[in-house]
């Protein structure tokens, strides 16, 4: 545990991922990754060799869960926030990965001036899941700009993704489930193809909480609507499926 | 018995729909209402004295499963198929519905010759689900226009029920859940918000089947997805909500 106190700054605590040996930096007066991060790394399609991009990664918690599940990955990871980017870069060097994750402090509206041109195999992201003009901000700008669309709108996040994959290249993110209409609009409205889709329900007999969606271009049209992701039994224990996910 | 042979064509029959007396004429040679409709009626929010418009009512099914849902619901139900919109005239008149049930056998893209502007509280449809340019067109052309886009395109009924529905009116519809995007961006083209949307699988563990939807205009944007619609049990027997919808 010593050497963990060499990556912190004051009130930082490091995290035990369960899996894979990787440990994670948070701090309580930033975004901290949830349970839905878990389940969208889960839900990404991975091959070997993948070249993969983190639009606004936070923690940078995507990158080293779906390192743990591939093999030969390689990222960028993109932040806005100084803070967060400057964390996520050292929870890199923590786990020894600084060969194949690169964090980039950088807004992902300027992606062409500092990341390749049709270059990824896949896109992931986990935006703000409010619009910017949504009640409730969060005085903290930090945990606004995570949370709303403050920084960045799924527009400009679609953007991005549009012109960082290359053909058939995947595009995997989530959003709350009741901003699904205007998720597939704007996906249609640039070239990108809704392929698989998963909507997430704390119980089987609730409404779905989160839709999480991976879309391409220069494919065919149609969507496969997965299983429902069903995250507690109706007696309040975790279905089988999350233990899964979670490698419990 | 002996009175539904009046109402009866050579090689037609009588189906019971088990639910308030209710019975059907079908044909052989025609489209027959599937589960689809009967899912489909169950999922419309119905109040007592709405106005309904039927799109491509077919058998005529969808007015008779809502009548029998309902309060004092009168129904114009359309269908370009000559044949078929005599068949539902006549189960109509089978089940004493003439004072609130009226057939129209006109085209439906015409709407707006034959029936009133901005005077419907719901208008519901069971489209066609493929596509006028897929593969299998059934060489039967009742058949056809009943499941292929050859007679009608969702943009053809989207335009339909705009032009009907009322202020805050609601449209109530179905595709195969691979459509799922790109009806949602065309009910955003044409204004429409997607209110409720609900996915029906064969089983928990399968791929969603169907998509229910449920759109408005003039209203703030936000999709409900409820519940997983389950059709099967693991075991292969109805589930307790297929039981239900089917009054069993």
């Amino acid at each position: 545990m010593m050497d963990e106190q060499c990556f912190l700054l004051p009130g930082e605590r490091v995290d035990d991922l369960q899996f894979q040996g990787l440990r994670i930096i948070q701090s309580p007066d930033a975004f901290r990754f949830s349970m839905d991060s878990v389940l969208l790394a889960d839900f990404c399609t991975l091959r070997g060799g993948m070249r993969i991009c983190d639009l606004g990664t936070g923690t940078g918690i995507l990158p080293l869960l779906l390192y743990g599940r591939g093999e030969k990955l390689t990222f960028d990871a993109v932040e806005i926030q100084k803070d967060a980017a400057e964390r996520a870069e050292r929870s890199v060097r923590l786990n020894h990965l600084e060969g194949c994750v690169t964090v980039h402090a950088e807004d992902l509206r300027q992606a062409q001036r500092f990341l390749p041109h049709a270059a990824y195999d896949l896109v992931v992201c986990n935006p703000p899941y409010s619009a910017a003009d949504a009640a409730l901000l969060s005085p903290n700008p930090a945990l606004r700009g995570a949370r709303q669309e403050s920084l960045c709108t799924l527009e400009d996040i679609l953007r991005a993704a549009e012109w960082l994959l290359k053909n058939r290249g995947r595009f995997t993110f989530m959003l709350p489930a009741a901003r699904l209409q205007e998720a597939a609009a704007m996906l249609e409205n640039h070239r990108f193809h809704l392929k698989r889709l998963r909507l997430v329900h704390g119980k089987a007999d609730r409404p779905a909480r989160l839709a999480l969606m991976e879309a391409m271009t220069d494919c065919g049209s149609g969507v496969q609507v997965l299983p429902p992701l069903i995250v507690k039994n109706e007696d309040g224990t975790d279905t089988d499926e999350i233990k899964r996910i979670y490698h419990l």
